[in-house]
């Protein structure tokens, strides 16, 4: 079981000054709606996985001040104590949607939603931002480097460079949901069933007399799961000289095979080729090259065009930090609010028109052609509207409207699930193995250009000419 | 107070199979001495600050395993029940010496050595990484944020992108220690009393009616500590008249000043210039003024250099994730091991002439300049060694050891402290402040040189004459 933590706390302290702000104008119950979406994909990605969505649910759930926290507010000396009777008896109300984790997600797509009183739907921001870009983030490097690798198994390695403990283990979570077969990390395992494999570390060879006898140590004790690190010393001359011996010598008698060999410097496609026919020479065909050291999909996609024969791929700082883009944007801002009855969508306008927000109370639809099952656009319309896939449907580029493609032959999907119901969960939370089949599933929703790497298909995220109209309405006001 | 959590699990794998190996081969108790060190300072600096060790004390005076984890670690099916039974009364009672947090470090030193026996010391290496890799990569990216800001204050605002939880907490008490004087983090507050401070975002302003009057209710809400942001719909044509229109007619007349605007877009710069003539001309000359958005050491020390009146910064991803170099890459290598009274050193040797560690159980001096005060090398020796301050001493660079150098006026400074007495905490920790001051002390010794971004001055690390020679012995075996 993961510890239960509750985070109420983890927000930022403009949350609080806000609430206590809207508590003191009367204004605790106005209907406000907040949309997450976020504005441009990671490494100039096509697209993004949407990931977090089970801890936003479980920070949503016990979302409560405990009397610890409003004794430590009350001494910041700044709120009211009818504001902290408030807080301490505080209760989730709001309507939550949301697209389910494993989904590829686009740019300005409003993937969460939150309806309800202004000063809980605010409230909320920090920590919904905070655990959907953190694994959204992950989720999508994890999903890059497991395509360069093209169907060989990537395993997560990346605890001890990880941003702190959380982001050990939600990466871990969010690389698998991302496509990785297991990871290093065997707390994940324990609290989220991914399944954690390791071997030994340069140390184990090390602590020995010599290579040989560290070698045959370990495979006397897992000679079911025996993969050796051959690069303490040097890979091709002392190595895989030892690792067969040892697997002649130890493994063989007991009618154990070799699971393989790892590989964790110098230049790993020279290596592993060398390695290879050593192996086979040997009569070692079956056990498989696994290679580690600084990977990502770019040198994973290098080394499998330079003929690499490597099973499997050991990925750590660059997949558990996003080091090349390090940063999920997603943001959360207000889309309208209700003044007695009365819906007032809300714009924030900038002079960066990428920054103008998509104002209303919304929803999402993704058009799915019928024949081939694959993703032809997504359209975000006001949150009532439906749109009737038995008939041609027109859709159109937001910002160059004369771009206009009519659509026949397809179904309209509503990508969000209603999450929480004035506060109550309502939604069956699927379990990882589900989460990461979706992801699989969805993936192939997508064209080829849509995922490719470099200058990918920008997938079309279109307005309903209804919420179009709206939106000109607030810019041209 | 901070959640307590044994962590005990968040480990690499690998750790627990090389510690079922070393039990069932009768070497557990072997004595081993690991040490953590890093080999390249992060965006090319000249130093790094130490982080991060009072939770390793926190995780080490823990490590326990629960019921649930043998439960969890038979149901892999690959340890006995005797390493199993062995891990369930497991008993933490190695040596730990370390480098005081709040310390500038630099590559190649032993900042934390681990001696006892070697089943314990290994299986720590994860966490020790994991904690202390993270929390000194923010408290040097603050460190560089602070100095570039060169005397105004940095808030740290990055939680929401921040890789999960522990990101966020460890990452704003990290970003305190190298020097910003507060958080966004509330949670921060209440768990390190790392003070949290916070107003309002561009939806307070869209949830009334219009600017002014969301300026009138926040004002009239925290008259004493009325910062507005003035960015959401114009700063100059709007944002800034109508925050001093509400300091005219809303904190005037309660007999309060305001504390300051905020600007969270634009040209800043520009924006800020304008934005103090208008609020001097109109009376607030102690009104400060607050930039926000993707800020960095460099743009801070641009608009600085531009003459930007800007008198704090909110800093957020760029800080919370270092996202320029998000990867601090410290390491922990076996040094040495100790067989039947015998210590043997041990080295790992590299085709990269960088990688080759330094062998051998190990201590660590800051020799300082007498009259200045100044950090002039630091000297890694064997660990009994004793630099004798009353004589002169000869400094050498380890890999070209004709520049030498002889020092007199200095004292040798043992940089590291004793932290663990066979398993005993016997350090007692300093509070948040007292870190936060060790590293502005610390700094004042380092020569500007060693300090400045571009193309610092690299500062001696060298090895005594003794440790020297034990090297070359085990390099030319």
């Amino acid at each position: 079981m993961n510890v239960e933590r509750n985070l109420t706390m983890l927000t930022d302290f403009y949350e609080l000054t806000m609430a206590g702000g809207y508590f003191e104008n009367g204004m605790k119950d106005m209907i406000a709606t907040f949309d997450m979406f976020y504005r441009r994909n990671p490494d100039k990605g096509g697209f993004a996985i949407m990931a977090g969505l089970e801890q936003v649910i479980e920070y949503l759930d016990r979302l409560s001040f405990t009397d610890e926290d409003i004794r430590f507010l009350r001494s910041k000396k700044i709120f009211s104590e009818e504001f902290l009777e408030y807080l301490a008896d505080f209760q989730f109300t709001c309507d939550v949607w949301a697209v389910e984790e494993g989904t590829p997600i686009f740019p300005n797509e409003p993937i969460i939603t939150v309806r309800g009183p202004i000063i809980q739907a605010q409230l909320v921001e920090t920590m919904i931002l905070l655990t959907v870009n953190h694994q959204s983030l992950i989720a999508t490097k994890a999903s890059r480097i497991v395509r360069a690798a093209n169907g060989r198994s990537i395993m997560e390695f990346g605890s001890r460079r990880a941003h702190s403990y959380d982001g050990a283990i939600y990466g871990a979570r969010a690389a698998y949901i991302g496509g990785c077969t297991g990871t290093a990390c065997t707390i994940a395992d324990r609290d989220f069933a991914i399944p954690a494999l390791g071997t030994m570390a340069h140390s184990w060879i090390q602590s020995f007399d010599s290579e040989y006898e560290a070698f045959c140590a370990y495979a006397k004790r897992y000679p079911n799961s025996c993969t050796l690190l051959v690069d303490t010393y040097n890979v091709l001359q002392s190595g895989i000289p030892n690792a067969i011996k040892a697997f002649d010598n130890i493994l063989k008698p007991l009618g154990c095979r070799p699971k393989g060999i790892r590989i964790d410097s110098g230049d790993i496609t020279y290596l592993s080729k060398k390695a290879r026919k050593m192996l086979d020479d040997a009569g070692y065909e079956d056990c498989k090259i696994c290679a580690s050291n600084s990977l990502d999909e770019y040198i994973i996609a290098d080394m499998l065009r330079q003929g690499a024969p490597v099973d499997s791929f050991g990925v750590g700082e660059r997949l558990i930090t996003a080091s090349s883009e390090p940063v999920f944007g997603g943001v959360y801002k207000v889309v309208s609010v209700n003044k007695n009855g009365t819906e007032i969508p809300k714009i924030k306008i900038s002079e960066n028109v990428a920054k103008i927000t998509n104002p209303c109370f919304k929803n999402l639809y993704r058009l799915y052609d019928i024949d081939t099952n694959k993703a032809i656009a997504d359209v975000i319309t006001l949150f009532d509207e439906e749109i009737d896939d038995t008939k041609p449907y027109s859709i159109f580029d937001p910002e160059h409207t004369w771009k206009r493609k009519t659509i026949t032959n397809f179904k309209a999907v509503k990508i969000r699930r209603k999450i929480f119901d004035k506060g109550n969960l309502i939604y069956k939370m699927p379990n990882i193995e589900e989460i990461k089949d979706r992801c699989k599933n969805q993936l192939e929703t997508l064209w080829d250009e849509v995922k490719r790497f470099e200058n990918p298909h920008t997938y079309y995220v279109d307005l309903s000419q209804k919420l179009w109209e709206e939106k000109q309405k607030l810019l041209n006001f």
